[in-house]
């Protein structure tokens, strides 16, 4: 083929850029595990020490940047927000206590410590702080199984207290070491398929509460639970059916005038309490434990009491403690993160999630210091706390103070709460979180991300919490590695009037060139693709080796559109260089177009390029066709002259 | 903004095409698992329903592919071909059965039965079928821990039969389902450092045989060897360790020669063989047994006994022989596969990976009915097979004719081959995979593939194989998803004399256009980098905002260049429409160029190309950038209009 020259090509690429392994190492960590470059505010400012090492510090307690600039106007709406979500979190916190299985008096420590800590070291102005249901619900079914909580009541207590501390450990570990990177593996199609199916498998286990039933199962699955439900018709309570029946009723039509009239969310934020009120009065008017309406009983006045003592930090206490801890700290995790930056988006402001991971993992372990289980930010009272108009943290400052007027002088109050109402507050919440609006999205947009939302829901539903999760990461990171694993390749031509070479089977009127075929190679060449590329170029050569052949000619050159190559490995290089050869022992030059700053480096490094010609690698994929119709030309001269 | 027309597009992104769900799953699961398309020869035939037939049946038996052409000619070829490997076979053979700490006899078998197999199934005509070095340690390891070879040798046995029956239907399994893609995850820079890894301790083992050493370890780490070595000093043998360096000067000669001239490469091929014959001389006269020169001692005359009802497939010693059976199977495959590719790479054939796991598969299986243990397509052996000229598989036929003559009358003679000439050749063998060569070139072009591959190397050397494997293994599946977790972004600007957008990092010259900025996206946008693209994303609308307000002007355009995104998913399209939202309150106009064809279908699907308007979705960077422009005069007329 000899050497050709190539007039036809304006630019060319540049092969002569080197990057040094310790620039690219420490871009590449900084981009894994810095992605969002928490510092660059600092860089920003002049070399003014004082003011630097405030910012630095203003970092790690953000209350240190909203505290001075703090004013009254702003004080104002966090006090109306703060009372608001108060107002939620005391019959939250009373029935979300009740699903994990501790003591009703541990929901409202939970409000108190951990909203007063995530104050100064939170960066989300939207998060309410608290107890969540799924993660309650998932620590109860990790802990009975090995601690009885009707049996051992006091170890199931502290053990919880223990898993609250390893979830805060767990969590302060990924926020310091800047693990944000494995939540981004929770795809919102596992969020919404885990989150409705936990929301289904909640509202099942609130029979219970609704009918008043004494028996009931400890399994979480729908089978076990209705037929918990049925087995047991014989204790059915009418007068808590009826209850029930009022309560949700008045829950869900306050959940419609807030849709109706999004002015009024004050009254749907309230109505839990209301249910509540009204429930303890008519418990207490009709004597209702004696009459089939089951309360929750005393609750101790007082402040919560330290816990530090009671963490069970020997086995084999500790390892039920530490997986339970784990499990549930990671899905409140996500949930927390997720809620903060949805609010936060709404508002145009930016959450930094490792950040949020450091909060959320101080204030759960000064939570388990303190007689605290598990909290988070729920979603509920946090899009409460939004509507209601929140500035700051300082909203989370106000509902820990009335929850500790309450948890002072206000407990006796709340003794003769029927558990009917706070089963049916927590079915209205869950309500909420079963988005059939997104499944449905989801199947139109993309079946495969419905199936991966459809295997949480349904693990979760059918099999446990735990099995629904894992199923559907496990899909999601087959799907991801797939993808990795079968790159998409595709066939170019030239769009009718332009110099663009694009998909023929998108562009089907585009035209191809006789004799030369140009392929699009998608994404990273590596040893996940490699053997699977060589495969596909070689189905592609052989097919348009027979398409040339009917039109009675040879295909003589193959163009790789490079562009989409993000990154090349040495597998990648070595399949690059075996087809080079393979192509060349069928007399079919390889080029090369517009391949990016890392692969360029990389190629040249292993000598790829020497080996194919420098001449045969071109900026863009017309260069490329110009230098083959050239190269086509002089050959066609040449045989005519040899004739 | 309003509405624009932009009379510079000269062709419009098509964005009408649909594919339905279950083309596009077919699409999906095709490339997955018949990337190679196995049958598309059969398609191309005229529907001649015995030659369909025909073509079918010698897709699944090859053998029907080659021996209807067979000439007297290839036949030449292959009986000098399978003459030299079976001169290969034997002492490979009894040094190989005493790395997987079985009687040397079956090492013999295993070259008997197992290559007529393969000759029927195989579609490799390179590969010659033998025991392996890695994998017979790998299986001794495995099982000893379980089994003592030394205590309970027939149960060892037995053991390791039902590990290779385990082995044969792993791979025939990974056959059918066509899970070639499994081997795919074995990276090249893996099977370096792990054969690398392997051959330095099968090398260490040797010194047990090189000094005639009585006791000595189990272990396989470099530290308990080396440590067993030097303990046992007492035991060293000087008669052994004279004839050692002799084996070993006489078969590095032999190596060297080939090397230097690579037409006496038989010289080489035969030298262990000569090996074995002079040490028996040796042994025989100085009846070596009682002067420190251990013989591997008598050898049974005869066929393979058939060993099927020996198979252990009751507990517990099935689930060792499952776990022995799948882990050695797993390397034997690779290596299998890996060594037919290469080699028919070299003679521009092809191999299909699928078909080769299926003919493994039945030859193991067989093998372990026949008394063989774990056989695959060895390195060495297949590599003497295509230098002696081998034609076809017929060359293992004629192998296993030439140890068959053996098994029946030869056998006595081998009775005083010194197990000193059995290490050296293991050694020799060995030092061949360790590919220094290889490691510089990984160091050179690519440090985390050479970091991969020392992984896999010091894990083997200092711990044991299935760790240096998994650790390899887990490192690279960890980068891959590190490239699909954080993606490259880049700032592109306009090469100099050209239409074409290309890296300003790469192309330092290429000049940008006031108040717009085009970023290029990296391949797929999911779940996995929605969220990291989006603070990505946000950090370089930051950095163009300072620079325009440096200039006087503000950022208005943001050009998001698609054509390098594969495939989007809902995280990914949410996250579009999040950043869509974002710079829409920050008056920043969004434009996608030449998105994909199943790019562009989610995002109909998904509305968001109506949300961004179909305006704002151009061909190429040159038409949005026109558009941009156009926008921005309107804008500035209107501006003096007002004014």
């Amino acid at each position: 083929m000899g050497t050709i020259t190539l007039e036809q090509s304006r630019a060319n690429v540049n092969l002569s850029s080197r990057t040094t392994f310790w620039k690219s190492l420490k871009y590449q960590l900084k981009e894994a595990f810095f992605p969002d470059d928490p510092f660059r505010q600092m860089s920003d400012h002049p070399p003014a020490p004082l003011r630097r090492t405030w910012s630095f510090l203003s970092y790690f307690f953000p209350v240190l940047a909203w505290a001075p600039k703090y004013k009254p106007t702003l004080f104002a709406s966090d006090l109306l927000a703060g009372i608001t979500i108060a107002s939620l979190a005391i019959p939250q916190g009373i029935s979300y206590a009740k699903l994990a299985n501790v003591p009703p008096i541990i929901g409202l420590y939970s409000s108190f410590v951990p909203p007063l800590v995530y104050a100064v070291f939170g960066s989300s102005n939207n998060l309410a702080v608290g107890p969540v249901a799924a993660a309650s619900l998932l620590l109860a079914s990790s802990i009975r199984g090995k601690v009885s909580p009707e049996e051992q009541p006091e170890l199931y207590l502290h053990t919880v207290f223990t898993a609250a501390f390893f979830t805060g450990l767990l969590q302060l570990i990924f926020g310091i070491f800047r693990l944000g990177i494995l939540v981004d593996f929770l795809s919102r199609s596992t969020i919404t398929g885990f989150m409705g199916g936990t929301a289904t498998i909640i509202i099942l286990q609130q029979f219970k509460g609704l009918l008043g039933l004494q028996h009931f199962t400890n399994k979480t699955d729908i089978v076990t639970v209705l037929h918990a439900v049925l087995a047991n018709r014989r204790e059915w309570k009418w007068q808590s059916a009826v209850l029930s029946l009022g309560f949700l009723v008045i829950l869900l039509l306050a959940r419609r005038l807030k849709e109706k009239v999004p002015r009024l969310f004050w009254v749907n934020a309230i109505s839990p309490l209301l249910v509540v009120v009204m429930g303890g009065v008519i418990a207490f008017a009709v004597d209702g434990k004696d009459h089939g309406i089951p309360i929750v009983g005393d609750l101790k006045k007082g402040l919560n009491p330290i816990s530090i003592s009671q963490l069970q930090l020997k086995s084999p206490y500790i390892s039920v403690a530490l997986k339970a801890g784990l499990i549930s700290g990671f899905i409140a995790l996500a949930e927390g993160i997720a809620v903060g930056r949805s609010l936060a988006l709404l508002k145009n402001e930016q959450t930094d999630g490792n950040k949020e991971m450091i909060a959320f993992g101080i204030m759960n372990i000064a939570g388990s210091f303190t007689s605290c289980y598990l909290t988070t930010g729920p979603f509920s009272k946090s899009a409460v706390n939004y509507h209601a108009g929140c500035k700051t943290p300082m909203s989370n400052v106000v509902m820990a103070v009335c929850i500790m007027l309450v948890l002072l002088w206000l407990t006796p109050l709340f003794k003769y709460t029927p558990l009917v109402a706070l089963a049916a507050i927590i079915v209205v919440a869950m309500l909420g979180l079963i988005e059939l609006h997104e499944m449905k999205h989801l199947f139109k947009v993309d079946k495969f991300d419905f199936c991966v939302c459809m295997a949480a829901f349904f693990g979760v539903v059918f099999v446990n919490m735990e099995v629904g999760l894992l199923l559907s990461v496990g899909l999601s990171i087959i799907r991801a590695l797939l993808h990795v694993a079968r790159p998409t390749t595709c066939k170019l031509g030239k769009v009718t009037g332009t110099e663009l070479y694009r998909d023929l089977e998108h562009y089907p009127d585009s035209t191809t060139i006789p004799g030369v075929l140009i392929l699009q190679l998608g994404s990273p060449i590596y040893f996940a693709n490699a053997n699977y590329l060589r495969e596909r170029i070689t189905r592609w050569v052989e097919a348009e080796g027979n398409i040339c052949k009917e039109k009675g000619q040879d295909l003589q050159y193959i163009v790789f559109d490079m562009g989409g190559v993000a990154a090349i490995d040495n597998t990648g290089i070595g399949m690059l260089l075996e087809v080079h050869r393979m192509l060349g022992k069928k007399e079919i030059q390889v080029a090369l177009t517009n391949p990016r700053l890392r692969v360029v480096e990389k190629l040249v490094a292993a000598n790829f390029i020497d080996v194919l010609g420098k001449e045969w690698v071109f900026l863009s994929i017309s260069d490329a066709v110009s230098g083959c119709r050239f190269a086509l030309r002089q050959a066609d001269n040449q045989d005519e002259l040899q004739v």
